[in-house]
């Protein structure tokens, strides 16, 4: 006996059979989406050659999200909603496809399915189909902002999609398989942080089909008791809608959304009326109806309704069991197409008259199409934030803090569409400033002692890098712009949502109908070499391994070696569109090297000669270079131009060559990056045959993947991150892993037997000050003074 | 005022006492381990030499632990239990390193950490210092199986210990700030997997202590109620233990805790007694204290105790701020070390008789210290699976489901230590012979179309990665076998899990006190390059570029060609230990190379030229080379022998060898890695100056990566994913992204001039086959009869 929470409400019987008729029409079509090569409308009896020769798809989700779409329709035009449609389950395909097709919008962006017989045919073909269109509800599908083919973010794309469009509903329906990912588990305490004033709504809809590939679902299998236990302690109001009967489930269906529509009302009236806060029970649906539903009961004498394997193609290929042809013919001819198109193909207009018109469509919704509502932001000028630099070298407070009131009058500027995203860190990372123009947004309890923490503000912070990066995502898809601060190391947790979020802005690159949207910006602070009072475990500088890996048009990578480079990279960063940008930069007291201007050309430039710290340009027009010493991140940095002082000092007749790297990108061949040097400008920097140590900020073999084909690879000798860390310094971080001054400066002796006698000497004093480290730190837990007290000096002081 | 769910029963006056001096002194011991440089039992006032110079760790969580753990203790020893303790919340490593230094644990494995002044002085140097100890309950933790670097596993971890471990309880504390992941959102589900029977108990303690480290937590900001309501909608039956007062708190915690032994007992009983199944509702308990309990009030005008200030360090160091000094001191003494420890420094008999005795200490369990229990497989011989090759180039069945039955009877064999674990695609991933032998093991409702669902199997399946992997994790560091079935593209769902494994796995290979354990190995079945009907999203070959950052002693990647080499190489790693292997195999029909003696030859040594499908050594002995084809992968290698088919039939006078790499790490030079070929075994290969064309199954920067230091680097040419793909068949795959027969032969024809008219001739045929190809799959959706029906033939046939 299906239950619900309420009685079913008198729906008008005519409205109801239209409404039912609609869904038949978008399950014939996600049918035929499945199985059709031609004969669209059944015009003729089904033959085999009508059938595609290859059959793929999921059926099992489609016709609940059908049903489910064409109930949405139902309240967007009765109450004139703003809504956007988010298909969680994966393999939704069919139902978005079929129901954004039916509404008209599909054919208004792909004039080419047009509605009508042939665009039919179309349709049916593309549809995972090679160079079509894939089973997931993909980009290429109006109205989508999400995917599908990877589970578990629906949810979290949905807040990021409402937060600062109060007006707008993300209806995100949550497949019960995804909901026991751990993402999705996390993401339904968005509510605590959902401001019912200034954001808009999400309206979940649990869909318990039962169901995933082989295996019954968690959610489905607990009890009804428990089920709503778990939901109102999720801090939810679930309104159950549960049964198979078409007709029953119309009007249960459309009962719990009128009611589900009165309670956002409710609560947004009371949240403008009443100056007291509470956080609201949102209403969310839990809809319990069979997978597979109205598809094929039995096959083969397998149930196949109601069960697991209504999960892809429940009917296979005639080609090889011919008696499964009229099963096809026959499950098609059920939804009588006859009376939902007219001879031409053509949705009858009854029909079509209960979509939503322009832009209420959720095809159409221009949320869902974040590029075209983009407004750049309002940008401070970065320069006025540059902190002074009357010398190389002097000490600053921590690159992220001179960045963190550029950030805050950023978020001034643009309160209504750019926020900060992070997992509890954006203190840690040194980005307090912006907490002295906004706030964490918070809706749940507070007490005297918190900090930070209203109703409204633009920093978003839960410990779960997935929501992080989930809402954010959501955030930039609907139009707007966004700043991800994360430890370094912990940012892969994310590394497959990058992936997706990276492959979407890939794909929408070459869709002309999708404008582009913001970037999405990571700021790594906390990195891999300061990880003083957290140890091995917080030290992995490998996601940008992971990142260069997806399309160059799409990457890009920053190591600013200081606060004003760092300030040129991120106004950037800010200002760019479609990419995703990793910025990686340090919290704590640091040399800094460039005075603003200085620190501009460098960031414009990417990468270059630092002359200041180089003598072989004044010696003969870099012609006698006998060394360069590259380096590529703050700390890299910092050793870097102390071995220089060491050999400046014991070895003064070398021509050193100092290189810096901001933009990581300008190491690959242009061919191969379009940030990328041309070899003769990579021979100019690098010569073609001097030798090159190159400290790296993260494991030494990028740069052999990056340098590989460079005129004087195999000179490029590279020194980094090998997998060495505990608890310590960071100098003695860069001694574990031999990238420090000592090492570097034994690295230049070991590629110039010119050195002599005197090399020899310089490498075992050298060798013996790394012996004295060990012992002093072991005792003392310091480094010795001689490294905490060191500073640059130009070497015309 | 508190709450509790029962009345606080009766304990002894003096063995609260008791308690609660004990608990003084684990917590005396972690404000010692934070502080002190020196003078560990204060027997002088403290002055600021005895300070630590910097003052790293974190305090928060630490005095909560305390009490836990001393109230487990007693359990411990009342109920005679096997218990471990899982330090979930992050920085819980003071209260670990006390306790497990006071029951005696600690220097039995570190003799010179005695328990006397001397060893205390050490263990509080040791604490968060250079070469020290890390914050976490770190691998150097004796009882440990749980870092706590990284938040979020902690649950997973604890089930993972407890399967087939019936006697074991694993005692799991989860912190506020943790339970905000995703993976430990979902983990709460892992009451669905476990048989009360045949697997041991999880007693989940959630420490609600209310901050993160600088916000509150959402569990603690819901109401009472909506808590409740959560947990018991996630299945468990929660007993709350709230309050600040130590008095109280000790009653009602040995209340709670005893109402949980209670009826963990009557589950247990009821389970081996009535045949009847139900899922149990196992108790948790809700542990609500101030974050920094017992620490200071008030610090500079600012509250600490129960507010995130108590993060981290709440006095900060006396150096700067001298009036700190005092401040410090009256904490330690408030301790009162006087009534705790003797002169000696040695923890009071009477108190020291409250730990459990033997292997009954918690630091002393051998379910923490997984290797002592570690069995190796029984293993059948992997040669008895064997598919037939009368050939070179027969079609299999589908590498996995060769694999199948073998892993079927690996189960078989061991069915108390190996268990397979998937997110519900065991079958999908081709595996479905072990269902022949086993079940799903499943403890929620079932239905009657379920199929191998049983409340007692060897396959763990939820749609969660986090999940399989932090089972996985729990099982093997417990002493247990196991085997990780994924999709390849959505294995990085676990990038950052995958990394804190392999970090535990390079530091206890250095502790010989902690035995080597079984191997994690992945199956990475459904590649890259067959996701015909999922598509780009489904695409990411990028695991395997993730794993090779991690130390090359922890790390191994396999890539068998075909089924035989598939049976052979999953037979090494299920014998291995202490690595990470990762192998990728297919699980479509597929050609067939290798008979099972070759195989075997062939993987044992990693990488080898195919005679049988080269003409150069016939020739000349090798010296008459003119291109190396080089393949690693099953479509690679597939592709690969289609071109040296082209190239034998067009340009039959080329000298062509073929490499095929089964291990990629032979690749690496052996100084990098233990499994890598010296130069010279390189060269033999791939000779030191002809061209080498490598069709590789991932991204081929990684080749490069891997070889760029190699003889020939420079004549390495790589084919690989570079990020195109959609719903479409393998070969297309290929062809989008250059790998294909075609674009292979033309790689060759373009490095060898020689080939001449005849090769520009051949090269114009295939780039026509090209567009023809791309004609006929948009037309039909399957590729063309010749690319269907293509077959390899010996050239002696």
């Amino acid at each position: 006996m299906p239950k619900t929470t309420m009685q079913t409400a008198a729906l008008a019987p005519d409205q109801l059979g239209l409404m039912d008729r609609y869904w038949r029409a978008s399950n014939y079509l996600s049918v035929g989406q499945i199985y059709l090569h031609d004969n669209p409308l059944l015009t003729r009896p089904l033959v085999l050659a009508d059938i595609k020769r290859i059959l793929l798809g999921h059926w099992g989700t489609t016709p609940g999200q059908n049903f489910i779409y064409v109930h949405l329709n139902r309240i967007i035009k009765q109450y004139d909603l703003s809504m956007i449609y988010i298909s969680g389950p994966g393999h939704g395909g069919p139902a978005v496809v079929a129901n954004t097709y039916l509404e008209g919008s599909y054919s208004e962006i792909y004039p080419d399915i047009s509605q009508d017989t042939v665009g039919l045919q179309k349709l049916f073909k593309q549809f995972s189909f090679p160079g079509g269109i894939p089973s997931h509800a993909s980009p290429e599908c109006p109205g989508s902002i999400h995917e599908g083919g990877e589970l578990g973010y629906s949810l979290s794309h949905a807040f990021g999609a409402v937060f600062d469009n109060p007006e707008l509903i993300a209806a995100c329906v949550v497949g019960d398989g995804e909901a026991e990912t751990g993402p999705l588990a996390t993401a339904w305490h968005s509510n605590k942080f959902l401001n019912p004033n200034t954001d808009g709504v999400v309206l979940p809809i649990l869909h318990l089909n039962g169901y995933k590939i082989a295996n019954p679902t968690v959610l489905a299998r607990i009890s009804h008791q428990e089920l709503e236990q778990l939901f109102r302690g999720y801090g939810w109001h679930p309104i159950f809608v549960e049964g198979s009967d078409p007709d029953y489930m119309h009007k249960a269906m459309a009962t719990a959304l009128d009611f589900a529509v009165r309670e956002i009302k409710a609560i947004k009236l009371n949240a403008q009326e009443n100056r007291v806060f509470e956080r609201p029970r949102w209403p969310m649906i839990i809809l319990k109806s069979p997978k597979g539903w109205t598809g094929p009961k039995i096959v083969d004498g397998v149930q196949i309704e109601g069960t697991f394997h209504a999960h892809q193609v429940p009917i296979s290929n005639p080609e090889s069991k011919p008696e499964h042809l009229p099963l096809i013919e026959e499950w098609l001819r059920s939804y009588r197409p006859q009376e939902l198109f007219d001879s031409l193909g053509r949705l009858l207009p009854e029909l079509a008259e209960l979509a939503p018109k322009g832009e209420r469509r959720m095809g159409a919704n221009p949320h869902a199409n974040g590029g075209l509502l983009l407004k750049s932001l309002q940008m401070p000028d970065f320069r006025d934030y540059a902190c002074a630099v009357p010398k190389h070298g002097v000490r600053g407070v921590g690159d992220t803090h001179v960045l963190g009131p550029f950030v805050r009058d950023v978020i001034k500027l643009n309160q209504e569409n750019f926020r900060v995203f992070g997992p509890d860190e954006t203190i840690s990372n040194g980005l307090e400033a912006v907490f002295e123009t906004t706030n964490r947004q918070w809706e749940a309890t507070t007490k005297i002692n918190d900090e930070y923490l209203a109703p409204n503000g633009r920093v978003m912070e839960m410990l779960s890098e997935h929501q992080c990066q989930g809402w954010l995502e959501g955030y930039l898809l609907t139009g707007r712009h966004g700043l991800f601060n994360c430890y370094e190391a912990f940012i892969h947790i994310v590394d497959s949502m990058f992936n997706q979020h990276a492959k979407w802005l890939k794909v929408t690159a070459g869709l002309s109908w999708r404008p582009k949207i913001a970037s999405l910006n990571y700021l790594l602070a906390s990195h891999v070499w300061r990880q003083d009072h957290n140890g091995f475990t917080h030290q992995d500088p490998g996601f940008i391994d992971h990142v260069v890996n997806k399309k160059a048009e799409i990457v890009r990578v920053y190591l600013p070696p200081d606060a004003n480079c760092l300030l040129s990279v991120m106004d950037h960063c800010l200002r760019s569109k479609h990419y995703v940008n990793v910025v990686i930069a340090g919290k704590h007291p640091a040399p800094q090297w460039l005075d603003m201007d200085a620190a501009v050309k460098h960031c414009a430039a990417g990468i270059g000669i630092w002359d200041w710290a180089s003598n072989d340009t004044e010696l003969s027009n870099h012609a006698e270079t006998d060394i360069v010493m590259a380096c590529c991140g703050d700390v890299p940095t910092l050793e870097t131009l102390a071995a220089v002082s060491i050999l400046r000092k014991h070895l003064p007749t070398l021509n050193i060559r100092v290189v810096n790297v901001v933009d990581l990108m300008k190491l690959q061949p242009q061919t191969e990056h379009p940030h990328g040097l041309n070899d003769a400008e990579f021979d100019l920097l690098f010569t073609e045959n001097k030798p090159v140590i190159f400290a790296f900020h993260a494991y030494p073999s990028l740069i052999h993947k990056l340098t590989y084909r460079r005129t004087n690879h195999r000179n490029i000798h590279v020194r980094g991150y090998k997998e060495e860390g505990t608890i310590t310094t960071a100098f003695d971080m860069t001694v574990l892993n031999d990238m420090d001054r000592f090492h570097l400066v034994i690295d230049v002796i070991d590629r110039l037997p010119q050195t002599g006698v005197k090399g020899v000497e310089l490498k075992r004093m050298l060798s013996e000050k790394l012996i004295e480290h060990r012992q002093y730190i072991n005792q003392y837990g310091v480094d010795m003074p001689e490294i905490r007290d060191w500073k640059w000096s130009d070497k015309d002081e």
